[in-house]
């Protein structure tokens, strides 16, 4: 069985969203009992992670590193269409997650306890952002 | 249903392949309307990412931004056989992705409107690299 | 068909684990012959990866990259609650992999020649991991 749905998330620039929620609402609908979630983001500037759900300075720390890996206007980047951190945003993305698979266990997504599955918004401009989520199994 | 297929690309050395193209013809092959396809490399020295797919210059700074943060010939290496690209480029290959899942929706990958599936190899010296594509669902 | 069996890794601090045989024990117990197989690990302090496994080197490079990428006890980090290793845990986390899709192929996981499934802990205390693998297909 295959069910699907879509997120629409309106970011207000960089920063982080919990998905969880969302996500295991559609395991629910979908009836589905054992088998496999995907989450998958339409965009290459903005990503998905499994991180800690806990402390909110986890998400703080996160993007002090990632600000620091990866500093807005860094004369290196030739990409500046869109303006500072729009390569930034880019080379984010493909160092964290633009899909990801959770397996279902008794109608629920079987994350650890201290999972939480995250968007990541990588600019700075409030986005619009898309989000599929496929539930395959029994 | 279950389709697979295998691309063998033949890389000039480091650099970006795009195979949006080749893996939407397998998706189209395959017969297969709505489900997941999944695109798997078979090494550890180049890698897969889904990223911006308008803006050459993207690319290149991609591969500005990993040379500046892995530099061939660290001397921290050890694991320098195959010379000072070797480790690097394993590095490389798990801060990217070694498999991608996408979304078949309607006979199609569904992905966003800036997004390419690419290869990525990381050795300078030019490499045939084995990547396998597995469609499934109805 | 799907099949489901569940790892317990017991660490003894930071430094990988070779699962290869253990997955491919769990791919030949399902009987699945053709399909997929899904590694997740339900935490977000310790990882996975798809990495070169010849060559005992290429773990400790790695291992010296991350401590050099991620410092422990970097004071940017405001979350220490555990320790110095709290917070590099889950950057390292999120730089690497929570889960692993590989292609099954006549039974078996159809890695290249040198490529190993493995665990990465990165909390310096030892730790018991849970890694949840799935088998689907026919």
């Amino acid at each position: 069985m295959i069910a699907r749905d879509e997120l629409r998330i309106e970011t207000k620039g960089r920063g982080t969203h919990d998905l969880s929620r969302d996500v295991q609402r559609i395991v629910n609908t979908s009836g589905i009992d054992t088998g496999m979630c995907h989450v998958f983001i339409c965009h290459t500037s903005a990503s998905l992670m499994l991180s800690e759900n806990a402390d909110p300075a986890v998400m703080r720390d996160l993007e002090t590193f990632m600000s620091r890996q990866v500093p807005d206007g860094d004369p290196m980047f030739t990409h500046r269409a869109e303006g500072p951190d729009d390569m930034p945003a880019h080379v984010r993305s493909i160092l964290t997650q633009t899909d990801l698979n959770l397996p279902v266990v008794d109608g629920r997504c079987a994350l650890g306890t201290w999972q939480g599955v995250y968007l990541w918004e990588h600019r700075h401009a409030p986005h619009s952002r898309r989000v599929i989520v496929t539930v395959q199994g029994d």
